[in-house]
């Protein structure tokens, strides 16, 4: 729970918008830009780039350029973005579960508002 | 992987800042605010407050009022937001496995740039 611990920082990348759906079009091999756009679905070449760029930085994925015309450019999970699969999965798990509850929940405190 | 899918923004809530910290200060018990900022520790108030909205206004925790002088306030977990210890737990156990790695991945990309 130490406010300077640097896990804390690594735990907030899991947590970042893009980051898990990133990692799920992923899981199953490389694929360029466009094609990780596609399957993401609804995230702006600008935020991906970003996103992607930070994933990298952490050891997360590679991106690797193809001399060819034009250039082609993979990304692809390392070891340690596959090993994010799990935790992943998890978190999917527990919001798909409970969704309904906490949609809900939502409801009642806007009624309680109203 | 629909992006119009509310499951992904119950997700995010996983995953903002700390909300993961406040789970587990709540894990042991109701807590008052300022032992729960002590317990979170590097949280502004405003912010704190904020974080407890948000996780009150998704069914995770409740917010109960105590008529003594002053009035006690006390934050509880409700058994949806016990059930959000588990994906935390995971997600904790990955970032502190993984830590080391990713503080080396940044620090060959710093290395690279300089």
């Amino acid at each position: 729970m130490d406010p300077a611990c640097p896990s804390r920082e690594v735990l907030r990348r899991i947590g970042e918008r893009w980051t898990p759906l990133v990692i799920e079009a992923l899981s199953d091999g490389p694929l360029r830009f466009t094609r990780l756009r596609e399957a993401v679905g609804g995230v702006t070449p600008r935020v991906l780039t970003a996103t992607l760029r930070g994933l990298e930085q952490d050891g997360l994925l590679t991106r690797t350029i193809f001399a060819e015309v034009p250039p082609r450019v993979e990304y692809e999970l390392t070891p340690l973005g596959l090993s994010l699969r799990e935790p992943i999965r998890v978190n999917r798990t527990w919001a798909e579960t409970h969704l309904g509850d906490v949609l809900a929940a939502r409801d009642r405190w806007d009624a309680a508002l109203a």
